[in-house]
């Protein structure tokens, strides 16, 4: 049985990119840049006055003692110039610093009086209070790469180079089936033995984060010839997710039926808790087919540890960010694998630390609201003690 | 000059809800629950069978030394029962255990020969291998809270608990002005002199977390007149955001033509560093203004400190969770305000540590999108030191 790390990197070997389109910005957000972006001109693209001030030579400052005011220079203004010695423009914050200009001193430390500038204090050197044109990107140099994630910070960046079109990755196209004879859709009615299909919606609110909707949710019986009638539909997908029928019951036929539909097994089953039934394959170079155990806390560690990995290596980005925080508590292992266990965020001394959720049991359905993330237990460690530093993989991300 | 604490309790009196309604479990992900959510029945709805194996009666296993094979449960069927004594029914993991046992043992631990079956082991107690029906929930519990974000677990709760249909608070209706004679759309040419508006696209993108898109996003020069107009065009929104103008430059007219609209300022700067020049204010107890400095950083810092605790508010959810984390490095202090730099995350020892982005000023739009997020050094404290514990807010929110 292959270890977590193991897994995951027969999985990364199927990753491959779904294409690129051109958007606009303004429908960018959380997608992902498929091109590097160049600064198309200098930042700033001018010298910009960091302050509301006057713009005056430095070499004048040791020759005059006070300065006539010949103009003001406001944001958005065409570029003046200061041509005559002793004199001073008058300059907003934002607006460009004249030519001939390469000091700008505060208002504060200024006085106004018949059309005459003193100052209280002088700066030490010149370009004070100035952000000089090119400073924080030359034109042409490479400021984005692509695989990043278009967030609140960079669709500003993309706005302030002229990026109103953007390329970025395409999504794939994703199908879920959630199989179980005892499974009913959220809005059937249930009879006593029955239960309803939960998995399915949390795995499309997962794949939601990277605005990525799915294509295909249907229900399924146990029987065979249902299986794989629904997986012989949809073999247009880029990733095909199952939930339940990957243990060794006698009604667990999906990895058979996956074999018929010609899916290649890469690998069943992964030393890791709880999840431990997972089941992996690829059909024609093209489809990868994820099998999860049908119970819901398992499929949202299979998302964070397997899918989420996947997905994001296609679009060329590494694996999520992980926090280590100190454990608010003892853990003994219960198992000799991996396991991924529930926590929530809460004060630990001066820190934050991991709180582990109270769980009775992997179908315990309620617990899992309550947390903000799974922790990791290494498979080599049988305890971990309170205040050891521990591995936490956000819901959300981060 | 209020302090960050001060002006974000008089923002947060101004929260009120922005009503509610009923829309499918499956166009919900990350809104905002707006009803209490009772189980429709117990959880397990039945008593549910841990494992595959038997199912006998606890009170049999001394009495009998092998056990009858009468039937097979899976999961799906309906609900047999277990009559006769020294008798067992095959169950499969998720099956309903039939009436009148109480005790599934493992398959593992059996052996089948000529329909009947013996066991090597017995457990102690009975229940075992069982979720026992209500364990997670009764019928009528409250399960999950108003107020509740919707992510993938709290989904698929809801979808379990035959929640097709859910009340999620409305949404806020935002509008974004980005005044100033220099900025210039994404998508136009600029001059030399001007710059483009990265602003409306940074908060719609911060906005977007919540799945709130901007009404009106607009482009408005600094004359008061012009200004005016745009503002009076929005008295139906929510929330109205402008960017530039609040300081105290001669173009710096957003102050004084809110008032003239009729918006009543709560108040005018704050003790934060980069943001000092915020504006807060309401309309007709119904429109809340926020006038933010036109800095990318600046707004960015507003975003999380004011704006979002203000919209969580409103949805009744506490402010985002901070994570403290040791700082990776010494931070001396530029002001005597509450200070907030970007930060991106890494090895810190064992632990993970903040990384502060270098910076060249509040205006430097290529450093931040290295960061994850923003760390806070309180007014009073003047340094920190490497290993300090420092409160750090997501971009994204955990």
């Amino acid at each position: 049985m292959l270890t977590v790390t193991e897994a995951r990197n027969q999985i990364l070997q199927q990753a491959r990119s779904f294409g690129a389109e051109t958007i606009l910005l303004s429908e960018s957000f959380d997608r992902i840049l498929a091109e590097d972006v160049c600064a198309d001109r200098d930042y700033p693209p001018f010298n910009r006055s960091a302050m509301d001030g006057y713009a005056l030579k430095f070499n004048d400052i040791d020759r005059y003692k006070e300065f006539r005011l010949v103009g003001e220079m406001l944001a958005g203004e065409g570029i003046k110039s200061l041509k005559e010695e002793g004199t001073c423009i008058k300059i907003m914050t934002g607006a460009p610093v004249p030519e001939g200009a390469d000091l700008v001193i505060r208002v504060e430390d200024s006085e106004l009086k018949d059309g005459m500038v003193k100052f209280k204090s002088y700066p030490s050197r010149c370009w004070q209070n100035i952000a000089i044109r090119g400073e924080d990107a030359k034109s042409g140099e490479k400021v984005l790469q692509k695989s990043t994630i278009i967030n609140a910070s960079t669709s500003g960046l993309l706005a302030s180079l002229g990026k109103n079109l953007v390329s970025v990755y395409s999504l794939p196209k994703v199908a879920i089936i959630s199989t179980g004879n005892e499974i009913k859709s959220a809005g059937d009615i249930v009879l006593p033995h029955q239960i309803r299909d939960s998995n399915s919606y949390t795995i499309a609110s997962f794949f939601q984060h990277y605005y990525i909707d799915i294509v295909s949710r249907q229900l399924v019986s146990d029987r065979k010839v249902d299986i794989k009638n629904v997986i012989k539909s949809l073999d247009e997908v880029d990733i095909l997710i199952l939930s339940g029928g990957v243990s060794m019951g006698d009604a667990d036929f999906v990895p058979e039926v996956l074999s018929d539909c010609g899916v290649k097994e890469v690998f069943h089953k992964v030393q890791i808790k709880p999840g431990k039934p997972l089941w992996f394959g690829v059909r024609d170079n093209k489809t990868v087919v994820f099998a999860l155990p049908g119970n819901p806390v398992s499929c949202q560690v299979a998302f964070k540890v397997f899918i989420e990995p996947f997905l994001r290596a296609c679009f060329g980005l590494s694996p999520c960010q992980t926090i280590k925080l100190p454990l608010a508590g003892n853990r003994k292992k219960k198992s000799s694998f991996e396991e991924y266990f529930p926590c929530a965020l809460g004060p630990f001394g001066s820190q934050t630390g991991l709180l582990p959720i109270k769980n009775n049991g992997s179908g315990d359905f309620t617990s899992v609201t309550r947390s903000f993330g799974l922790a990791m237990q290494p498979a080599e460690i049988e305890e971990l003690k309170e205040g050891d530093f521990v591995e936490f993989i956000p819901w959300k991300g981060i």
